[in-house]
C-alpha cells in the first residue's frame, strides 16, 4: 500500500479538538450500556459461585432451585460444549466449571428466573459438593517442584528440573555476550522485585441480555471490547456457526483491557436455549473482583551493569508471570519490553508463567509490560542513584533510537524515544526544587501498538453527510477520530460525518479494540475507504463531464476537473454529487478491508514528584507529567485524556491496588472499597506533553497511544519514593503498611 | 452490467423449500416488533386526534396536560420544522396538523408521559378550538366545482372548467385513434365503476421507540418496510441531518405498502427532544384505520369496442382516484397498468386526482392498479358476455406479448401473459362444472415491478460461514432468498449463509421495501457481490499458489486451478480461504452498491368460482386459482404465500372492505369488527400455479412477485359475482347489501 507523505499535509480536521460524539448521551444517562436493555419475557440470570481456591466438583443438585417458582433454566458446564480448540476450551471451563473449581469465584452453575431476587434464591437452593484441594496463589510459590498443581497436563512439554507442572510457558529474547557485557561494567545491581495481580477497575460491570433459540440463531447486546471476539467465544462455547449469531456491542463503561474475554455471554446465551426467553445477565462488582480480569502477578529478577559515566553493558532479566489458572503468554509481551527502551549491545530476557489459584488474567492496557518495566526501570535509577548519574542523561546516552537492534529482535524505524526523553529534559518540572520527604522519579516506557484485521465502509448519503460503519467498540474517542480522518480526507467538515459501531452481523471482522489498534488501524482503513469513494464520485462526475475518470481530481471536498480540462467545469461539491447518486447509478460507498501492519511503537516519558510521611507510610503525589510520541495526534483531548488515564491507572498499581489472598486462597477485597483505585483527590493534575513523530506505516503519521501511558507508573512513582524515603522500594504496591515497614527495616 | 446466461444455469439452492429463518422466532415469540423495545426512563407517548374531518385549529391549550403529574412534554405541529419540499411538508403536516385539520383521526397534539394510563389521561386534558369547515369524502363531489378545499394551493396550474380545485393530478397515457378503432367494433360497452378506500389491514399497528438528544443525534426502532424513508422523513420533520438519525427496522408484523410513510416516528423524536427521554409510541387500531394508509377510492368510467369474434379495437378509461387530503399521484399507475394486459391499437388512459377531507394514501401492494383493471376487466367480461365468447380465448386473443407496444408507452420485452393464460386455460378449474347460482369469473392482472436504489455488503467469516447485509425490512421473504441467491452463487449450503437487515448507519442507502422490488434488486446486488468476494478469494489463493489471478476459477465453492494449470493444486474450500484470510490481507469481503433497472414487469390470471346466496346477498368464494409468472421462482413456498395473500387481500377488497363515512365526515368503522377482512373461514384453500419466465435484466431470471395477484381479484370476483347473480356488478365492495340491492333492482 503507498501512502502519501504525510509530513507535508496540511490538516484541516486532524489535529483539532472537536466536540465528542458521545458526550451528550452520556451525561444526560441517554447512552445504552451493558444493563440497559430489556426485552419482553426477559428473565434475569445469576450464577453460583465456588467458595473454595481449588476444588473437585463431586455433584451438583439443582433440583430444589428447579422446583422454585419462577426458576426457568438451571445450567452448568454440561451445557456447554467441549471445544477442542484449547483456548475456547478455557474460554468455557471458566464460564462455567465443568470438574474442578480453579479459584475462589469460578462460576460453577447458573439459573435464570423471573426475577432477580428468586435467581438470587435459586442459586442459594442449588447444593454442589466439593472435595476441596490444596491450592496456591503466589506465582513462586506455584513454581516449586511440590505445589499443587492447578490443572493436570496443561505444563510446559519438558519442565524445568526444579519447576513444578503449573509452569505453562517459557520464553527468551536478547542478543550479544552477556558475560563480556557485565565485565565491562562499573557498577552491576541484581535485584528481585514482586507486584500484585491488579484490577483494571472499569466502572461499568459485565452486563449483557443475551437469546438464543432452539435452531441455534442467537443475538447478544453486551458491554465488550470485541463483539467479534464475543461472537467466536460464544459460537465455539454454544457449539453453533458464527454466521447465526448477531452480537451487538453496547456503550462501554471503561474497559482498559478486561473486557476482551467473555464471561456471562455463553451462559446467559445457554440459560436462554434452555428457558426459550432472553436473558439478562448483570455482575455484581463482588463478581467482576472475583471473577473477572485480574492482572498477572509477578516476580522478576534483574540484573544490569553500567560504566561509571552512565553506559549500560549489559542487561539480564528472568520474569515469572502468573496469569491464574490458566496457561498465559503474557510474560512473552512483558520479555520483549522490558528492555526495549535500549540501545544495547548484551541483553537477554527470559520469561515463565505459573498457574495459580487466581481468576484467569485477562489483559490490561500493555499486558506485561508494566511490571517487566517496572522492575528495569528500578534498576537503572539505582545504578544512576549510586554512580550519580542523571537519570535522563543516562537514558538518552543508552536510548533506542532508528536503527536500533531492539531487545526483542527488530530494528526500529522512526521512533520518538529520544525526542521524548529531551521533552522531558526541557520540561520546568525536571528541575524543580523539591522539599524534604520529596523525591523525583522518573520512567521510560514502552508498546508495541498493534494492528491487525480491520473492516470498514463509507456511505454517502443523500443530502451529503457521510455515515462510516467500523466494528470496534469505542472505548477511547475513537468514533471521533475516524470521523475527522474521513473528514479531513473527504474534504468536509467534521459535524457532518458520523461513524458508528456495528454489530457483527452488519460488518466484516475486526479484532478487538486492544493493542491500541484502532485509531491506526480503522483510521487507515477508513483512510481507504474515503478514498475508495472519491475514486468512485471522480469516476461519476467525470461521466456528467464526459471527460476522463482520470482528469477529475478531489480537492477541498469537491471534484474538480484537472490537467488540460481545468476550469472547464465548475467543481461539484460532495452534497452535489451526493443528491444525483441515484441517478448516476446508485448509492455511493467506499470500503476496505485489511489486516493492518506498521503500527509503529510507542515510547513515553513520565516524571514523577512524591512525598513520603514517614509516620503513616502514605505517598502523596504532588506533581506528575507524561511525556509522549503519539504520532500525528488526531484528536488531542483523547490523547492527552489517554496519557492522563494510563499514568493515574499506574499510580493506583504503584501504590494501593491489589489483589490480597487470605491463607484460604479467597480474595479479601472484592469491593471498592477495600481495593482502592486512585480518586479524584489522591491526585494532582496530571501534565501532559504530546510529541508527533509521525509513524511511517500510517498515512496521516497516526500511532496508538492508550497502552504507553500505563507502563511508566509503576517505575516512575517507585523511584520517587525510593528517593524520597530513602530506601529502594522493590514490590508493589507500596501501601502505606509496605512502605513504613520499609522505612523502619 | 453482464449478466449469465441464467436459462442454462442448473441451479442446486435456488427453486429449493429451504427452511425460513425467522419462523421459529415467530412462532415462539421471539421475534421482536415494533412495540418490543424499551429503554431505562422510557416515556409513553400518545396522540391526541382530531374529531372533525375539517377544521381551522383555532387555538391549543395544553397548559392543564402539561401541569398533570407524570407529564413530562407535549408537542404540537409547531415543534416540527416546515420543510419547503412539499413532500415532506405533508409528512410534516399529517405528523402533527399546523392550520387545519384535514380529516377524522388527523394528529393534532402528543404527550409524553411516564405511563400510557397517564398520557391517556392528559390527552383528554388538551384543549383544541376548531372552526369547523365543510368537509368531503368522495371523489366525485370532491371534484365539483363548489366542493369545500381541502388544502389550497395544492391544485392544479391550471384546473379544467367544471372543476374544483381539489384537483391536483392529471395524466394521459395511450396511442392510436380511438374514433377510428371505435368505429371498427361490432360491440361497445361503457361503464362506471366505483370503489371504497380500504385499509392495507396488516396484524401489527405502527410502533416506535425514538429518542433524540438536544445535539440533534437520535434513534429510532420502528416497524417499517424502509428505515432509509423514516430517516429522511424524520431529518427533514425534525431539521436534522440524514446522518445524525440511526433508524433500525423491527421485525414486521405485516406492511403490505401500508409502511412506507411514517406516522409516529417523528412525533416520538420531537417529544424525545423536548423531554430528554426516549419515548415509545403504539398505534390503537383505532388510530391505525382512522388515520394511517388506506387505499385511493375511485370512480372510473371504462368504455371498450370489440368485434364479435373477440378483438378489442380500442378502449378508453378515465380514471378519478382521491388520495385523502394530499395531492397525490397514484392515478398515474393506474391510468399506465389500466390495459396494460392488451396488445392495442387505439386506447386512451386519463387520471385525476382529487383531494378529500379522508386520511393521506399510503400505497398497498400495487397501488393504483387493482382498481383501474377492475373496471376494464369488468368491462372485457362484459362484452365477452354479450358475444358469447370465451373469456379465456378473448384475453388470449388480445394478450400483450414481447414487442407489444404496451398501453403506457414501452415496448414488452419477454413477458408471461400468454403462456399464463394458457396455463389457466389447460387447467383443471377452468373446465369445472358450476352449479346453481354459481359463477365463474377471470382477470387477468398486471404490475410494472421496481429496481431501485440498493446496496448489499457480503462478509466471508472466518468459521466459513456467510453474512449479507442488506438494507430492505423483509416482508415477503427476502431474508430466505437472499441468503439462496448468496449460497447459490458461492457454491455453499443454504445453512451456511445468514442475511440481516442493517439499520440507517450500517449500511448505505436503500430504497423502501416496495414495488416488489426486494428480491430482485437486493437479489441482484447480492450475486455481484458475491461475485466480488469470490473474484478476491481466487486473488488470495492465486498468490498463495504463486499463479496467475485469471488462471483461478471458482466453482462448487471452491477455488480450483484452471487452464494450463488445472489440477496442480487442490481445489481450497471458502472455509479454508476464510480460515487464514488474515494471513492473506485481512477479512475478505464483497460490495456492491447500484439503481437496479430491468426488474420485468409480472402478469397474473385468477381464476375464480363463487355463489351468490340470493336471500341474503351473501357472497362464497368456491374456488379459487393464482397463476402467475413470478420469472425464477427462488422460493416457491414464498412465492405462493404471496400469491395466496394477494388473492385473499382482493377479496376482501372485492366483497366486504371499505371505508365508511357518515353525514359528519366521520370514519364510522374503525376497528376489525366493523372493518371486515376476510378471515380462514371465509376463504378455500388458494391453489397456485407458478410460471417461469426468466426476467433478462436479472442474473437468475428473478421477476418481483409481490404485488401481481391483488391485482386480479376485483375484477375476478366481480365477474363470478355478476355471473352468478346475473347482474353486471359496478361497484366495490359488493357488500351483502349492495348486492341484495343490485339483483332485487
Amino acid at each position: 500500500m503507498a501512502f502519501d507523505a504525510q509530513a507535508e499535509r496540511n490538516f484541516k480536521v486532524v489535529g483539532t479538538r472537536v466536540t465528542r460524539p458521545d458526550g451528550i448521551d452520556k451525561v444526560t444517562g441517554k447512552a445504552a450500556y451493558g444493563a440497559d436493555i430489556s426485552a419482553p419475557g426477559m428473565l434475569h440470570g445469576r450464577i453460583l459461585r465456588s467458595p473454595h481456591a481449588h476444588a473437585r466438583i463431586v455433584s451438583i443438585d439443582a433440583s430444589e432451585a428447579e422446583k422454585l417458582s419462577g426458576v426457568k433454566a438451571v445450567v452448568t458446564g454440561a451445557d456447554l460444549a467441549q471445544p477442542e480448540d484449547e483456548a475456547f476450551a478455557d474460554v468455557a471451563i471458566n464460564c462455567l466449571a465443568r470438574d474442578k473449581v480453579l479459584y475462589d469465584g469460578h462460576a460453577v452453575a447458573a439459573v435464570a428466573a423471573t426475577s432477580k431476587a428468586i435467581a438470587k434464591q435459586a442459586i442459594r437452593l442449588i447444593k454442589v459438593e466439593y472435595d476441596v484441594l490444596p491450592h496456591v496463589t503466589d506465582v513462586d510459590e506455584a513454581m516449586k517442584p511440590d505445589a499443587p498443581v492447578v490443572q493436570e497436563g496443561r505444563a510446559l512439554e519438558t519442565v524445568p528440573a526444579g519447576m513444578s507442572q503449573n509452569v505453562t510457558t517459557h520464553c527468551q529474547f536478547g542478543h550479544g555476550d552477556l558475560e563480556a557485557g557485565f565485565a565491562k561494567a562499573d557498577k552491576i545491581i541484581e535485584r528481585s522485585f514482586k507486584t500484585a495481580a491488579t484490577h483494571q477497575g472499569y466502572i461499568e460491570p459485565q452486563a449483557c441480555m443475551a437469546s438464543l433459540g432452539s435452531d441455534g440463531r442467537g443475538e447478544v447486546w453486551c458491554c465488550t471490547q470485541g463483539q467479534y471476539m464475543v461472537r467466536a467465544n460464544c459460537a465455539a462455547v454454544l457449539g453453533v456457526e458464527e454466521s447465526q449469531l448477531r452480537i451487538t456491542a453496547s456503550e462501554i463503561g471503561g474497559g482498559f483491557g478486561g473486557k476482551t474475554s467473555t464471561f456471562i455471554e455463553p451462559v446467559a446465551l445457554a440459560l436462554s436455549r434452555k428457558s426459550g426467553k432472553p436473558v439478562k445477565i448483570v455482575m455484581t462488582r463482588d463478581e467482576v473482583l472475583k471473577a473477572t480480569g485480574p492482572t498477572i502477578s509477578s516476580s522478576m529478577d534483574i540484573k544490569i551493569g553500567m560504566t561509571k559515566d552512565g553506559r549500560i553493558t549489559a542487561a539480564r532479566g528472568e520474569l515469572r508471570y502468573s496469569g491464574g489458572a490458566y496457561p498465559n503468554e503474557t510474560v512473552d509481551m512483558g520479555a520483549q519490553a522490558a528492555f526495549a527502551a535500549y540501545d544495547l549491545e548484551a541483553v537477554e530476557t527470559i520469561g515463565w508463567n505459573a498457574m495459580t489459584n487466581r481468576p484467569k488474567e485477562i489483559p490490561y492496557r500493555a499486558p506485561g509490560a508494566p511490571t517487566a518495566i517496572y522492575a528495569v526501570e528500578s534498576v537503572v535509577d539505582e545504578l544512576c542513584q549510586d554512580l550519580g548519574l542523571d537519570p535522563l542523561d543516562v537514558r538518552l546516552m543508552n536510548a533506542a533510537r532508528k536503527g536500533t537492534l531492539s531487545s526483542y529482535g527488530p530494528t526500529f524505524n522512526d521512533i520518538g524515544l529520544v525526542a521524548t526523553l529531551e521533552a522531558a529534559k526541557a520540561h520546568p518540572h525536571y528541575t524543580a526544587p523539591l522539599g524534604e520527604n520529596q523525591g523525583r522519579g522518573l520512567s521510560c516506557g514502552f508498546w508495541f501498538n498493534f494492528g491487525g484485521n480491520t473492516c470498514v465502509s463509507l456511505n454517502i448519503n443523500d443530502d451529503g453527510t457521510v455515515g462510516v460503519v467500523e466494528g470496534n467498540p469505542d472505548i477511547g474517542g475513537s468514533r471521533a477520530s475516524i470521523s475527522m480522518m474521513a473528514a479531513e480526507e473527504l474534504g468536509l467538515p467534521y459535524d457532518k460525518v458520523r461513524t458508528v459501531i456495528a454489530d457483527t452481523s452488519s460488518l466484516g471482522f475486526n479484532d478487538i479494540t486492544d493493542g491500541s489498534r484502532v485509531t491506526f488501524a480503522v483510521g487507515l482503513a477508513t483512510i481507504e475507504a474515503a478514498r475508495a469513494a472519491i475514486k468512485e464520485m471522480c469516476r461519476r462526475v467525470a461521466k456528467i463531464w464526459g471527460i476522463d475518470e482520470d482528469a477529475v481530481i478531489w480537492e477541498d471536498g469537491c471534484a474538480k476537473p484537472a490537467g488540460p480540462n481545468a476550469g472547464t467545469h465548475p467543481p461539484m461539491t460532495l452534497a452535489e454529487i451526493a443528491a444525483i447518486a441515484g441517478n448516476t447509478g446508485g448509492p455511493i460507498a467506499g470500503h476496505h478491508e485489511v489486516n493492518a501492519d506498521g503500527a509503529g511503537v510507542s515510547f513515553g516519558v513520565h516524571l514523577c514528584d512524591t512525598e513520603v510521611d514517614r509516620e503513616t507510610g502514605a505517598v502523596k503525589i504532588l506533581r506528575y507529567t507524561v511525556f509522549q510520541d503519539a504520532g500525528k495526534a488526531v484528536h488531542p483531548d483523547y490523547v492527552e485524556g489517554q496519557m492522563q488515564g494510563g499514568a493515574v491507572q499506574g499510580i493506583g498499581w504503584a501504590l494501593n491496588e491489589e489483589y490480597i489472598y487470605g491463607e484460604d486462597g479467597r480474595l479479601q477485597n472484592a469491593g471498592f472499597l477495600d481495593y482502592r483505585v486512585p480518586v479524584a483527590s489522591d491526585l494532582p493534575d496530571i501534565e501532559t506533553v504530546i510529541l508527533e513523530i509521525p509513524n511511517p506505516g500510517h498515512p496521516y503519521g497516526v500511532r496508538g497511544v492508550g497502552e504507553t501511558p500505563i507502563v511508566p507508573p509503576l517505575a516512575a512513582v517507585s523511584n520517587a519514593v525510593s528517593r524520597a524515603a530513602g530506601v529502594r522500594m522493590t514490590e508493589l504496591p507500596m501501601s502505606p503498611p509496605r512502605l513504613l515497614k520499609a522505612m523502619s527495616g
